[in-house]
């Protein structure tokens, strides 16, 4: 299923495919939580601003509409009218982070739900079970999001038991992509790598999910509290023990210069809320670093967001007119802004393939890697 | 400007020219009340949903981001990135609905802005001023909007003031439209009838607006707490002594049934806040009737909102989906919702336009005038 095209240094460029497509990697995921893109795209939206493979997550579709309702409406592709590649998350992140009154057991979670506090389990069955009824191309394994700091011995532990529910996670995909009315049999497993910033814990729990010979692996538990730095250590210990010819995801990451730096040791996904979060804020990304659309300085600029950008908003509207919709808080406001950086990422990504493409990665990096999370 | 085509009993088939485009006629003007259009929706959306005048408004953008910026900006058109025609009200109904401490002389009103209670003044070379400013393609006469009920007294004296005002209006739009630096030298005023629901003193102030001889006509301070009945009735007196060969508008109507009743009573433009506004809390029109989109009862609907709609919604998403955006409160539900209404308002008046054009204007009236309002 992966290709890989080739190498600057560690940097990989690769293809993809999945049933409902093949993906250029590396690759940004545009994330849609609750089966919709925030600042209210749509699918069709997702198609102009260059998106390859669209986000969703198991833990809010399973409570609202819920996942058997999705099944019903012929699977998530249907059901958003998104037809390209979709990757659905565990729902392990979302009840270690939303949900109350966790007990962590060796066959899942007991939980409460953020919404009506209503009791709910979740194991690694109930994930597969819900994702296979979502129907998205690639299923993330049900695992245990540990908190950066966090002990040495709860992450032993943690990381002992997400592998064995990740045996757990691989033996239900199978038995659900064989059933018959299965909305998507073509679905396959990544494994996720867990440990926080213990190398050790890291490379041994790589080791093992890497025997069970999953679709694609992605690095886990980062982005929670760390630096930077140990962020980039991490990632560098655990890439040696990825399998080459596998998909690796950074789950969650990051900002311009975190993703250009992650490619450069070896990463091909990424996902993140930033961009349309930034956006929502009038936080908007440039060539020459993040504007606030919002500053009084752009009252009159006549000038798009980024004069570079090929983006339907840059294409058409000036900066004052869009920070007017800020200040009048306007619906449009978001939409435009989310719809910029959302674009102003997919670009991003299709510029490092293009400099991976004709072996100026490293040039590009040299440019871009600081300058672009800069506010200016 | 205006050509009447042709006339089914009262009700007229026409074209309207401006120096941004020829509207046909009956129109709805879709409202962008602050130079953007509420749910989301932007210019190029309007195109999409066969819109073919916008509507904008004089006080909101005198305040926020100043008409003054809007000029320098290149005028409205440029600034909001929409090249059709531009009808902008004249900020009289929004200082006697929004604004507080108003004090009403000859001169014009005094009024606190709703946004910061900054004391302001506008009167008819005021708005004339701001109007000029944006640029847009027809120009509202600078009126009181008097509530129903209302004293006659006072609605005797209001009206001869507007009719003094309306003098000062035509006088100063012909000034600022032969200013070397005017934004639209084409921009023309419209007249409004005022009046209350007495009957007398709306055929008194028609008459006398009519010899000012405007390029079209508006029936003002209706839909402000009358009845349907005393509506209808209100404009069967009226129109009798509007000039046939100028454009008629009933500012602020309406329901679809309204507007079909308008249109047989020989109404040619029409606004309204209603389809977007109903679109926000799920209320959608169908050619059934209105339904409202949060019922349980469209769960697992995969039909899309009205069968017999050809909007982007309609045409790829289901009623499942859109409940499902506005049970997880989704921007992407406000969005759709908006884009469905105003699409179906558009549509009606294509429909309508298209019963003319065949002479069976009667007929589509009986069918449509009373469902079309029904909640379902």
């Amino acid at each position: 299923m992966f290709r890989l095209i080739s190498r600057e240094g560690k940097a990989r460029l690769g293809e993809y495919t999945t049933p409902h497509g093949t993906i250029e990697t590396p690759v940004f995921m545009n994330v849609g939580t609750q089966a919709a893109i925030k600042g209210g795209l749509s699918a069709t939206d997702l198609k102009t601003i260059g998106c390859q493979i669209e986000l969703s997550n198991t833990y809010h579709l399973h409570l609202r509409p819920t996942d058997t309702l999705v099944k019903r409406m012929g699977g998530l592709h249907r059901f958003m009218g998104w037809d390209g590649p979709i990757l659905t998350d565990s729902g392990g992140f979302q009840i270690f982070s939303l949900a109350s009154l966790r007990r962590i057991r060796e066959e899942g979670v007991y939980f409460s739900s953020h919404i009506d506090g209503r009791k709910l389990f979740m194991g690694p069955e109930e994930s597969m079970r819900i994702q296979a009824n979502l129907g998205s191309d690639v299923a993330m394994a049900f695992d245990e999001c540990v908190g950066i700091p966090a002990e040495r011995a709860y992450v032993q532990e943690s990381s002992e038991r997400t592998i064995r529910w990740l045996a757990r996670c691989k033996e239900a995909l199978e038995k659900y992509n064989a059933e018959e009315d299965a909305v998507n049999p073509g679905q396959v497993l990544w494994g996720i790598n867990q440990g926080a910033v213990f190398h050790d814990i890291r490379v041994e729990n790589m080791k093992r999910i890497a025997e069970l010979d999953l679709a694609g692996y992605a690095i886990g538990g980062l982005a929670v509290g760390e630096t930077h730095q140990e962020m980039y250590d991490t990632i560098e210990v655990v890439e040696e023990h990825m399998p080459a010819d596998r998909p690796r995801y950074l789950m969650g990451v990051g900002t311009p210069g975190n993703i250009i730096e992650s490619v450069a040791r070896g990463v091909d996904f990424f996902d993140c809320v930033m961009p349309a979060r930034n956006g929502r804020h009038g936080h908007l990304y440039t060539k020459n670093g993040i504007i606030n659309i919002k500053n009084e300085k752009y009252a009159e600029d006549a000038l798009p967001i980024d004069p570079e950008c090929g983006c339907p908003v840059c294409r058409k509207y000036t900066r004052a007119y869009l920070r007017h919709l800020f200040k009048a808080e306007e619906a449009l406001a978001l939409r435009f802004a989310v719809t910029h950086n959302l674009f102003f990422y997919n670009s991003l990504m299709a510029e490092i393939r293009a400099s991976l493409r004709d072996g100026s990665f490293e040039q590009f990096r040299g440019r871009y890697s600081k300058t672009l999370d800069q506010r200016i």
